[in-house]
């Protein structure tokens, strides 16, 4: 049994236990992974990231030749390995700069298993850049306890997959029951995330578009903050409204708000990030 | 912006953030300690216990003047000051005779505001003598999601209220939507933890009763595992078995398993407590 020196932060409530491994020697399983993420038998978050260096980590190769110094490993809380998220970059870049890893002053490039992807400050702490983005044409319809009636989706791919339905009223949007999954029609082979929005009245000022949204993320439930699914959401009401809408965007999420921007056909999201404690674990 | 050392902690799954505060120099308010608590935000626990001598804490002047040197002060996870916790202070017992605090070879007592508690190690980890209990003549008829018709339910009283529910089989068990808060009929006046509890086919095997419980926490919701709960559940079967029944109980929780001693009108409760990691936490 060795310790594991870890620190634990977040992005608008979605939380995270990061271990610094520079030189790849940690190889942690499923198992351990899970143990750490428990919430009542471990630390507790939604995921672990580990901070490595690209050259040290076979999926880090791309990265590394790209000049990415830092690859984000992330685990689901499961231990599963995921490809992205929008929230944990944003945690990663938090963990790099204060702990001195890393320099934001010139942009930082960050491996992630979806690709290199740049981060900067913001005035809402970080930006990451997510991405080309895509609205797909055809309609899914979305069931969900506490709607009386299927309403429309729309899919959106921002590396991942998600379908967003707009609600009329905040009422609506607490009457709902996401402790049962949403169901899709047609079902996506993979699934997908589902944000449910509702656009604020007036949808703009000042140029910018407001929205609030809860999620339902694929095999995890409601969940306080999705990076990816935040940008959806901004993306899909954008869609709606139609040529005149604004390219910025703040969305309020139960864990917090974020911001989104859209710019020559890529997303970005921007968000806070906190540090909250160091410890130490024993590693069964 | 000061630092704040903690260890985390947990009894078959009820979490701690223990504090030591040996000479009563640090006061948490409620929303420090709700923020301490938070699983995303903060910590991450059921609820906080500050490890101080009786003499440095005015609700421990009894105490101190029977001689028990420790107080364990424990907040809920809200802040609210509660009064014991049996899973608490095994945590509490593991603390103190992990860091050389205290001994428990000649048995520890520890101040609670329920009274001075006595711990000694056991098979399990730790027992500590809950004290006296009353099994209530009235029934109580107990209404929950899942369950198809009221069921009777008896009144135990171990220091907080209890209403025990035996169903018929683990599939029943399983069944229980307990998201939703069952309902009590009559409702006692400052609510009560509700125990659903499945006595084990054959109900005794050499001379210890088994049963498997699930229970809701009022206030609180489903918990991994409520200590005085456990007791109770133990006791309620005790009572409906009648004149032959044993003394000793196992009781399997969704977080472990615990062990229930009756003896001399007084019940005991035993289990294991583990300390998991220890951390500094910047106290806002």
């Amino acid at each position: 049994m060795s310790s594991l020196a870890f620190t634990k932060g977040h992005g608008t409530g979605n939380d995270f236990v990061v271990v610094a491994d520079p030189d790849g020697e940690l190889d942690l399983s499923d198992a351990q992974v899970a143990a750490l993420c428990d919430r009542h038998f471990g630390i507790g978050a939604d995921g672990l990231l580990r901070v490595v260096r690209s050259a040290a980590i076979r999926d880090g190769a791309e990265a590394a030749a790209s000049g990415a110094e830092w690859f984000m490993d992330y685990r689901n809380a499961d231990g599963s390995a995921a490809e992205m998220c929008g929230n944990g970059t944003r945690v990663f870049a938090r963990y790099l700069t204060d702990t001195g890893l890393a320099s934001i002053d010139e942009g930082l490039r960050i491996g992630t298993r979806a690709g290199v992807k740049t981060l900067t400050r913001s005035d809402r702490g970080f930006e990451v850049d997510l991405g080309a983005y895509a609205v797909e044409a055809d309609e899914t319809l979305v069931r969900a306890k506490g709607l009386s009636v299927a309403r429309p989706g729309v899919g959106i791919d921002v590396g991942n997959p998600h379908v967003v339905v707009a609600l009329s009223s905040d009422a609506e949007l607490e009457g709902l029951d996401l402790t049962f999954q949403p169901v899709l029609d047609p079902a996506p082979r993979h699934g997908a995330n589902v944000e449910f929005v509702v656009p604020a009245d007036p949808l703009v000022r000042d140029g910018v578009g407001a929205i609030r949204l809860r999620v339902f993320e694929r095999g995890v439930g409601e969940t306080l903050s999705c990076g990816t699914g935040v940008a959806a959401a901004a993306l899909a009401v954008r869609h709606w409204a139609g040529a005149a809408a604004p390219d910025h965007w703040v969305v309020d999420t139960p864990g917090g708000t974020l911001g989104v921007r859209v710019a020559e056909g890529r997303v970005f999201l921007s968000g806070p990030a906190s540090l909250v404690f160091t410890g130490e674990v024993a590693l069964a």
